[in-house]
């Protein structure tokens, strides 16, 4: 039986977890498997972490990623660093000595995956991923594999369990977003600095990467319109509720006509009965839309130690069996050669809106704001107006039919200008 | 590039939408691959199959199965025939013959499995069956492949869509149960005998195939118990719904202590907040709960034409590329060297319970048949007494804590005695 040896970089929170599952002597691997992973090397430049392990003598610990990756006894490279550099410098080090790589780095793959499956395929190497979207949900398994037999029509989810635990918390306890914020970091499911998360941008690396394997193409990750919850106003939620909508953090991906496709991070308006309106708290849900296969939706934690640490470990079983190199090596979808496409704009979006105006509170308000709408052919489907007390400006809640972004728009910054309208409007996309 | 053939067994609806794949030019197939698996010959009993089927002239087409399994230019039968007989004998031998075999026949699985298994081992050859759990869903290769550094604590969920259906239109449109039967037999959605589906037999057969890979273990599938949906009545929906809970047809498996495990099929009782009371009309779910990945769940069509034709079609992939056979020579899980488990009595099973009993109108009744309880250990959570006009006979719902079902089942012999209780009780088990 041959063995396969993982050299495992960085030992945070992850790493830490796929260690324990590589190193417990009567795992599930050792239960399911003929051929199992051994950990053989681990590498971490802060020379504490090695104290808090205990390892068996004949797992190395290193400080420099270097000495793993030269050393011939080594077959795969985890990259557990996170981040650009020097995550990606260690991957490409990998692949140039003839080293497989499994990583959960879901911004170095988005921003720049391309060349990093260039340099595997010149190399006659593989790249595994599951753990860089969706946690512990098998999700590119099911993309790649599982839906092979599909022209992917769409994939939108909810991909970044922070952000929906915030609006579950503002959704359940009527509390306001900075309130729910502060409550998410004191429970460890944000950050100190909760940028990247809120404002959507690792939602947009994982949809990203997503994109790249579900329509097989290449394109400008920056062309991605990202938008995060961090203006999310607690009144929009009651709004939603009272039309039967729940409101969520999606990303979504969908082909549109010409081979161009729609790529946007958005709060998001479900309709109560859609699937992933019940995805709750700190869970993830991806779905999938095929041509054969209909809708799917496949449900999970993720983040954290041992849900992350289950998809990596699933990739080196992966790579140790010669499926990943098998996979990587047939698909078309990975290839350098993949046909660039265009991001649409998200003024060419045509979707449903739901529009939360300002207004003082006297007659003829929504004949002045629905003449404007109607001017620039945006429909009404409905309209909620409540009186509240308070300084004399009330909500004007309008729900459209579907419009073109554009349009809308321009709409919006006439009805800007009208004397009856005060603040900022605000704008949600929904989804059927 | 290798050339993979596929002779294509039975074609009925889903043999024709994986011929229908195979076959497309610009299929997704073609798309996404270097290597794809070819058609090279159909066999149906049913001359009159061929003269729908435009087949291109390279298409063998043939009556009998055995020219296709002793055609030596074919390396994979796909068993769609279904049923037992002549199935296992195909699948049998096709193995023989150095067959690789794709098939969705769960009946065929769960009776028989271990033998099939063992033959193919014998013959280091490969038997794939995604199509058999939940149509287009990749459940089988995420409980095999996706959380293998998972050990599985339970598989369970809703694997048939015609049962689903019955019971979401009895829930939403307040429709008796031979009514939705009817209309799901108008839709299509249920057989002219619906024995299968409405006693839970299918859902049992899935199941089997499901425990049998989550727990690596073999079982005497005839010990697993199995109660339908022919027996619900609309008022235990009703009442359902008042405690805060949806009423789903489940398959269950878990383990219990000393390695045995809990399987079986029966209506269960789901807190709204549960996703898998979400999930309505034909659609599939699977929640699958992992050592290290946690809760998790797998949605999308449990049936028809082209979802589960996907999922042939995955399978082929998989046996094309060499993926199939090098899982499938890994895997301990498929070993007749499995450990045979002793699936735990009905009567040892620890669950909360629904009691819905018909009583005279009278003060003192709960008394009686609370008082029954408590003498056998069964302690109370909440109670619904309703007055209800008619022949004087009302219902009271009682909702048990933890109990086992021993113990519940002699209270409710001895409640049965009791002058006060009329009718049948009906006992309904939960799941929180």
């Amino acid at each position: 039986m041959k063995t396969f040896n993982v050299g495992l970089i960085g030992m945070g929170t992850v790493g830490t977890g796929v260690a324990s599952i590589l190193l417990e002597k009567n795992s599930p691997l050792v239960e399911k498997l003929n051929c199992v992973p051994v950990l053989k090397g681990i590498a971490d430049s802060n020379p504490e972490v090695r104290k808090k392990l205990k390892l068996p003598s004949d797992v190395l610990f290193v400080n420099n990623a270097k000495e793993l990756i030269g050393n011939p006894d080594i077959h795969v490279i985890v990259e557990l660093v996170g981040g650009i550099h020097p995550a990606k410098e260690i991957i490409m080090d990998a692949l140039e000595n003839g080293k497989d790589v499994v990583t959960a780095n879901k911004m170095l793959l988005a921003l720049h995956g391309s060349e990093i499956f260039s340099k595997a395929q010149k190399h006659g190497k593989s790249i595994s991923f599951e753990a860089s979207v969706g946690g512990g949900i098998p999700i590119i398994a099911a993309v790649r594999d599982g839906f092979i037999a599909n022209r992917i029509e769409s994939i939108f989810g909810i991909v970044n369990g922070t952000t929906n635990y915030i609006l579950t918390k503002m959704t359940r306890e009527n509390v306001k977003y900075s309130d729910a914020l502060s409550e998410a970091q004191k429970m460890g499911y944000a950050e100190k600095d909760p940028t990247m998360d809120v404002e959507g941008i690792d939602s947009s690396h994982k949809l990203a990467i997503l994109a790249r394997l579900g329509f097989g193409v290449d394109f400008d990750y920056k062309q991605i319109y990202c938008e995060g919850i961090n203006n999310v106003d607690l009144s929009d939620i009651w709004y939603a509720h009272e039309l039967g909508y729940t409101l969520k953090l999606l990303a979504i991906a969908k082909r549109t006509a010409n081979n161009n496709i729609e790529l946007r991070v958005n709060p998001t308006l479900l309709t109560q009965e859609h699937p992933l309106s019940s995805v709750n708290g700190v869970f993830n849900a991806i779905c999938v839309n095929g041509s054969a296969v209909g809708e799917t939706m496949l449900y999970g934690r993720g983040a954290g130690q041992m849900p992350t640490a289950s998809a990596v470990v699933a990739d080196l079983v992966d790579v140790a069996l010669g499926r990943a190199g098998i996979t990587f090596a047939a698909m078309k979808t990975f290839s350098r050669h993949c046909e660039r496409v265009q991001i649409a704009d998200i003024l060419q979006v045509k979707t449903r809106y739901y529009l939360r105006f300002s207004v003082v509170d006297k007659p003829g308000v929504l004949a002045k704001i629905s003449g404007s709408l109607g001017d620039n052919e945006i429909s009404i489907a409905s309209v909620i107006q409540h009186k509240v007390k308070g300084d004399g400006n009330v909500p004007l809640v309008i729900m459209t039919h579907v419009a073109e972004e554009g349009k809308l728009r321009k709409a919006l910054s006439e009805i800007t200008k009208l004397d009856v309208v005060k603040d900022q409007t605000r704008l949600l996309r929904v989804e059927e």
